[in-house]
């Protein structure tokens, strides 16, 4: 997408609100992993349930911003006229999402 | 695991600093997502891209700490004698895994 | 969805053909595994990297039946009033897609 | 792994025959949908639901034999002295998987 396409489309304020929100919330978590492996005696698994943990909330952030941009930007691209860019772009940030 | 073999299988002392280093980053990372979320024009597809980003580190994080418990203590679990229990928290974790 | 725009909504007939074409592959491929479980001597992880070859394969079934979904009706949804319908059902099939 | 160490490292027989019945069903799933996609009327969202419906059967498999394979040769792997092999081995597969 261009520059152009790219501001006129831009994340519903509400939703950028909450996602940010969210994001420091993540934000703490990871420190106080980062300081769980300041311990002398950290279990490896105990360590890797804190990161599905910090994973599962990075998920529900992207589905919150994912359903705000099929919501307010791809319903409508029919009508903008952009269905290809749109479609292949969304096409592309899927394959990536875990 | 009870409180006594999780003590004895304490994640690898360079593991665990390489690990506490990798969250720092991802910290960071995930801090400048939230400060991008203060913008007034943010496109929601560059939201989910840093987002898949982070996740790619994060996975990054967990494989290294979760080499390191194959390494260290799933592969000596029969000689310890604890073979169920290791599997099955392991299953357990894979489960989660993103 | 209900019957009427389930069926007004259907799946573009040559992605519908290359989908059953890709399946038909998809199903010589799990017969074969299915074979290869009946040699004496097979080695797991052998097993599991055939399983996510199948796995990768499905996945490119749903990714092409995806795009068409998103390029037929996703992007239309706003015209023909269904938005919330589409959306809805598209983040939750989205949730179990590996 | 040398063929030597893959032959005496065999799938449980009885986790074979179980793997091997439930690839069977997953083929006739795998068809199913392949008969679906001849009918002239398909919804798209139909077939997706129904390709991780066969994504979730084989993920079973899959955790069956990695179960069975964790179990009986990863855990005795510092007994057989083959730790590095069989863990960057399974490494690499869990690293395919969805």
């Amino acid at each position: 997408m261009n520059d152009e396409s790219c501001c006129s489309l831009s994340l519903d304020p509400e939703i950028k609100e909450q996602a940010r929100r969210r994001l420091l919330s993540v934000r703490g978590h990871v420190d106080g992993v980062a300081r769980m492996l300041e311990r002398e005696d950290v279990y490896c698994v105990d360590v890797l349930k804190q990161i599905s943990a910090i994973e599962g909330a990075l998920k529900k952030v992207g589905d919150l911003v994912l359903r705000s941009h099929l919501n307010n930007h791809v319903v409508t691209a029919q009508q903008r006229g952009d269905t290809e860019a749109i479609v292949s772009e969304l096409m592309e940030v899927l394959k990536y999402r875990k």
